[in-house]
């Protein structure tokens, strides 16, 4: 199966495995900007099986540029899912004992409607006219499938950098729906130098002719340089500095001298190269711009009068919060605001900040002892809820 | 005066003020990557007076998009010299006691020879026909203009950044022509990280279709686009995060609500889409690919078995290195093995960390303890090479 349109490298929704449900049909869903939402489609994965009394939901919130296929097979890269060594049976979220859902974002490109989706009204792409969006309108689409499945509440909400603010805003806007959340790397605002590096990957897309003002798809076009751009230069914040220089130091590329030129000389041009045009063939440009916006505009005191713990007043939920020593994107610091936050509430909440060289991308790689950690949460919330303990029936 | 050539808005040589000369002439300069140059122009600007002996002269090197004009009115942009408040009569930097020379890089767009210029083998611009240029290079081209002044050896030679590696590419390849040089906020090597970002930015101009595989000039076109992102890219890695936050956090710029859309919302995209439009006004694409590569090609040891500490074996030349805390882009590390080498070599080494909040930027700011600390390095040399002291003669 070929899921891709041919020139434009872009996924059709009807392509994907998977599940799919429209939402929004009897009410539309009112987004922040004011704009209403009406009969939308909502992909989606789910690993494991819902119990009887549908309380062992997980609910995992995927990051910028993640997608719903967190332990399977990607069905356009043929690589592992993005969560495969830690989601499924036996492992530390165990689909034996779990119903794990993943759904792609409000404004994402795999299935969810976004900005390269149809718009109903011209029967084309949406493009720019698709609404912007916030990722409390992503949490409002999630309850809404949720709604649809009849669940009512969750055990767990669990996502990393922007996954993490999505299990933020689940936990302030519905905190009676969530008994535990796991926010990783992430933050309760974005920070002006996380909007600095987002406004320029933005610029890179916008700068591209082939953007056409949005309205590429139109248009039979694809700004892939300026989105290979783009994503060259966020993926160099996902890293350390230390894990570039372990990994590439200022080691050559298939060569033994430096060639006096601008082919990729060193391993990290062609590593970052490669990063940027695997990229377009996932990934839909406009998409990018949106939910690159919606990170830049979270900043979930603002709804509570600039209070962050106000956020979590009286909250039931269970927390732990993570965060790793070389993340510079969403540093340790930025993660402890939220544990502040809830400790000012006396909430129930549990910190651990791991070791690792790793970067920003730490919490998408086998890191043991966030692993470890994030285990023995889980077991432990899952006790206090009633849930069969690992290997048995509930305590 | 009008400085541009219209269109693309690139500086013809012989609009600038300042000095020019040509060199190469009875015999070309042989670049590290084989190629010769001959009969080329090199723009210059001095500050002060050459004394009788010649013994007062201090060489500035500039950063990767700074120029010749160090304290002077800009003749672009209209604004101050880069180290105006350093340098002058009275200041750190005496021009009543010093003859200060800054010439325009080799590669550069400022009047110094560069792929904007004319190639006088095609009467058409070099573009990507210029020969690729290293730090070892560009030096050398400034040991050929102290030549044709007659000047033998130099006080002192200062440079931040990319200007930092060329002071130490003079004192390691010209030991006795140095009596005293300050590497400042630099590194001996180019990281892998530092590479990464460079890259973003070639990436950049390289997929703006009006940079014409390099031949834009000759089409009559500008990469206006890739330039901006490329200079946006950069302006990031200059600040530190905390400067970012402290001049901009997430304060919208000229609204009281944020529009849920893809304007500059926020001050930050503000001011940066300000710094990548007004670049484009006084700074070559191509220039930008070329010593951005010569950055990346840095690596002093390379030249010395590897070992740094070889580079400097048995100088004469007394040092003064300095880092700024919080500069993630050559951060103290980078700085402090400089430092060991020279310490290798039982070398004559001072080194100063700066406490800063500015970030990379901070050698181009009123730093007080920098030109403090700076200013008591170059009184103390000048003693030991017996010139005037501050205020009075020879002590």
């Amino acid at each position: 199966m070929t899921a891709t349109t041919g020139e434009n490298n872009i996924v059709k929704d009807d392509d994907l495995p998977g599940h799919s449900v429209r939402l929004g049909i009897d009410e539309p869903l009112r987004l922040d900007c004011g704009a209403d939402l009406q009969n939308f489609p909502v992909a989606y994965q789910t690993y494991g099986t819902l119990n009887e009394d549908k309380s062992n939901v997980i609910v995992v919130c995927h990051a910028l540029t993640g997608d719903q296929f967190v332990a399977e097979t990607h069905p356009l890269t043929g690589k592992e899912g993005w969560w495969d060594h830690i989601v499924g049976s036996g492992k530390t979220i165990d689909t034996d004992r779990f119903f794990v859902i993943c759904s792609n974002i409000l404004g994402g490109c795999m299935g969810t409607v976004g900005p390269k989706s149809i718009n109903p009204a011209t029967g084309k792409p949406w493009g720019l006219d698709f609404p912007v969006i916030t990722v409390r309108d992503m949490v409002n689409v999630q309850a809404m499938l949720l709604d649809h499945l009849g669940i009512d509440d969750v055990f767990a909400v669990l996502g990393g950098s922007m996954g993490g603010m999505q299990v933020l805003q689940w936990a302030a806007s519905f905190p009676d729906r969530v008994f535990a959340a796991v926010p990783i790397a992430t933050a309760a605002r974005h920070s002006s130098q996380n909007i600095a590096f987002h406004e320029v990957g933005r610029q890179a897309i916008m700068a591209d002719l082939d953007w056409c003002g949005g309205d590429y798809l139109a248009q039979g076009k694809n700004p892939n340089r300026g989105l290979s751009v783009a994503r060259m230069t966020a993926h160099i914040t996902y890293m350390s500095e230390s894990a570039l220089h372990r990994k590439f130091g200022r080691r050559l590329q298939d060569r033994k001298e430096i060639t006096y030129g601008f082919e990729a000389d060193f391993q990290v041009e062609s590593y970052l190269r490669h990063q940027g045009i695997t990229f377009v063939d996932r990934f839909d440009a406009n998409s990018y711009l949106y939910t690159t916006r919606a990170m830049d505009y979270f900043d979930l005191a603002s709804d509570y009068d600039d209070n962050l713990a106000n956020a979590f007043k009286d909250t039931p939920t269970r927390f732990c919060v993570f965060s790793f020593t070389s993340d510079w994107l969403f540093p340790t610091d930025a993660n402890r605001e939220i544990v502040h936050a809830l400790n000012a509430v006396a909430a129930n909440v549990s910190f651990a900040e791991i070791k690792s060289d790793n970067g920003h991308d730490a919490f998408l790689l086998d890191e043991q002892e966030f692993i470890r950690v994030l285990g023995g949460f889980i077991d432990g919330a899952a006790r206090h809820r009633g849930l069969p303990s690992r290997g048995g029936d509930a305590s």
